[in-house]
């Protein structure tokens, strides 16, 4: 049976020794298909593995959010004998981008999924933020439109509130200042907000403090990487 | 400033290389106080490393949920000029453990808190599962009692319809083939479920299925290290 590799890619940080299993490179190195959700990001990983001769003898297809699903299920159907790599642009596959509609084909099409080991800014935020790992929940991005954006908000600290559920979400870098500004005004002064920004990489900061504390902490975020989790 | 390092236990594989960074050894070598949810399988990952002459140098202090809040804030306190790392029963610290306790005390007590890449079921379950990853909740345990339990699977059935949100949730190995059967009784036939089984071990398993087809498929659970996810 055919396998899909899903295989993490870095969040910015190239010291393979730290964010990956040796095993994700052996496993690399013996592939030549791979679905992308970018190609330069996918070839730069293989190259930065010191595996840069196979980039030459491999095939790469991308898949994005403007692939067609049919096109995703003909590639299947067209590599069914071999084994794939499935490479997004930062993280584990599957979390934020389109690799989850490939690897729910390949349920349905007898190939066997293989998640592999590495890092996801998601679960080390949450880990590091010591807030209720029992019971959490991702939502990606928030509204864009501020008052959409300010409900949002309230509402997910109504979860927290009720069902003791963490909730994580994430900004774009160049929309993160406005979201903690809005977080620190519309958030109750005792919800505790952490903020995970750049994980993995040298300039990493984790931190939670009650919103009340935040105010006093002048933070700069702006075009920074950051997972925001909020909770109690 | 003090470093607390969270460091992932192994889900029942001991081939590191497959599973942790050679950084995780490094830091783990490093350290002499951890506080661990159990001190022999603490003791068990660190002498599986290599680096059984450490135990013996090294202070362990049970963290579980019998402990008592004060006495996590009293050993933060007495150890604040060293560098801690927190060991979990299995997988990573703080998600499904008392750990989150002390790193939420860490955080109000001046250390840096430093997550260390591992392997997370959820994770791994959530992205070979194929189901959205865009959007999705951990709810730990489903009640015990089988009626409530049914609600609760149909309440979480509900969110996947509304919210496109995924669900995961676990079942300790003895009570998840009864999870199973009520799963395929309960959900709608099209719902999307995966099993994911013994996750990075040599009998791992995951497969994601419409309800329909899981019922023809006579698969056993039982006393098996189960995530589920119901999804669309």
């Amino acid at each position: 049976m055919s396998v899909i590799y899903l295989i993490p890619n870095t969040l910015g940080e190239n010291n393979f020794d730290k964010i990956f299993p040796a095993y994700n490179k052996e496993i690399i190195s013996r592939l030549r298909v791979f679905a992308v959700e970018n190609i330069k990001t996918a070839r730069r990983l293989i190259a930065a593995l010191g595996l840069r001769e196979i980039i030459d003898q491999s095939e790469f297809i991308v898949l994005n959010n403007k692939t067609n699903p049919q096109d995703v299920l003909t590639f299947l159907h067209q590599n069914k004998a071999k084994n794939i790599g499935v490479v997004s642009e930062a993280g584990c596959p599957g979390i934020a981008d389109p690799g989850a509609d490939l690897v729910r084909f390949a349920h349905q099409n007898g190939f066997k999924v293989e998640p592999l080991v590495g890092p996801s800014s998601i679960l080390l935020a949450l880990i590091a933020s010591g807030l209720n790992g029992q019971n959490f929940s991702f939502t990606g991005y928030l509204p864009k439109q501020q008052n959409e954006r300010v409900r949002k908000i309230k509402q997910l600290e109504q979860k927290v509130l009720k069902e003791n559920q963490t909730q994580l979400f994430i900004e774009t870098p160049y929309r993160v200042q406005h979201m903690l500004d809005d977080l620190l005004k519309h958030l109750h002064p005792e919800t505790l907000l952490c903020v995970a920004k750049n994980i993995t990489m040298t300039n990493q900061m984790i931190k939670t403090l009650p919103v009340a504390e935040w105010k006093s902490e002048n933070i700069d975020l702006n075009k920074q990487q950051v997972i925001f989790c909020i909770g109690r």
